[in-house]
């Protein structure tokens, strides 16, 4: 494969979010917010009404993605893309201001090897002059004029229009 | 003209960040940083050698890009240009990224007719998938697969390799 330029998304798909909701959940509710119920939903439609203001502010709070765990097999498999293809990262970061500084040092800690060039802190990834889009969200895919590979995560386990990875792995054998 | 996709750089386009390095150049060596003296140069360069380190910290100092006069007719035109095309916001703002708040929030006071979906931090703007530019730095034409207008700035004063717009209202006449 020739030299491509590829655009990861961070959440769900370098960075575990799901664990701090379910984190923060407990933390205020003592209740479970379990990968089941999360299957074709986003966190906050699965909550109780009384519930739900609470997860929609959890994202813009400061703390929120720090510290995230790192998705598996994600650093080693980015950095051998980096050696073979042009890698952006690119997170739709304005919807939530509060996470920017957060966003940025967590990709500096966990992707050292990845220059702040390549960062893009975005609302409509149609922007992105890329050939691949690895994102675990569908609409991200809508006007963007590369391939998106939809990174498999609960909430978009109803979704069928697009080529489905499950793994990092399932990206090294498709990109390297 | 067609619908396009226009994006559009902050600093020394919509923002007049010179006058913020003239007013802490006064209020921290009582010196003034001319308009002659910065043509074809970036402040750093201009200043004595041991003021360099300060003015090199300037950009990355929480408050640099607060409250920064907007420049003349941008609000404006960029309303009209809204109106017929579809406008981003473009900034190289990863280079800072204490000035992210800073940046998002004036974004949202000056140009409140912008959503932030519009919005783009990036470090590298050749990730832009749009047709036109409007920068006043040339380097941010390499790569960029649409056409670069170069907004004049003192700076850029020697540049001649883009087509050269010396304020709004000659972008108005060519994208309005």
């Amino acid at each position: 494969m020739t030299k491509q330029r590829i655009a990861i998304d961070m959440d769900e798909v370098m960075a575990d979010s799901i664990a701090r909701f379910q984190e923060w959940y407990d933390r205020d509710f003592q209740l479970e917010l379990t990968l089941e119920a999360l299957r074709g939903k986003n966190p906050r439609d699965v909550v109780a009404p009384e519930h739900q203001p609470a997860l929609r502010a959890y994202p813009n709070t400061e703390g929120f993605f720090r510290d995230l765990p790192v998705v598996k097999d994600s650093q080693q498999i980015i950095k051998a893309l980096t050696e073979k293809h042009e890698v952006f990262i690119a997170t739709a970061a304005m919807e939530f201001p509060n996470s920017f500084l957060d966003k940025y040092q967590w990709l500096q800690r966990h992707f050292p090897f990845l220059h702040w060039r390549n960062f893009v802190f975005c609302g409509d990834k149609s922007i992105l002059n890329a050939d691949y889009l690895i994102d675990d969200n569908a609409y991200n895919f809508d006007g963007f004029r590369g391939e998106g590979l939809l990174f498999d995560a609960p909430h978009n386990a109803l979704e069928t229009r697009y080529r489905r990875v499950h793994s990092w792995q399932e990206v090294a054998e498709i990109l390297l």
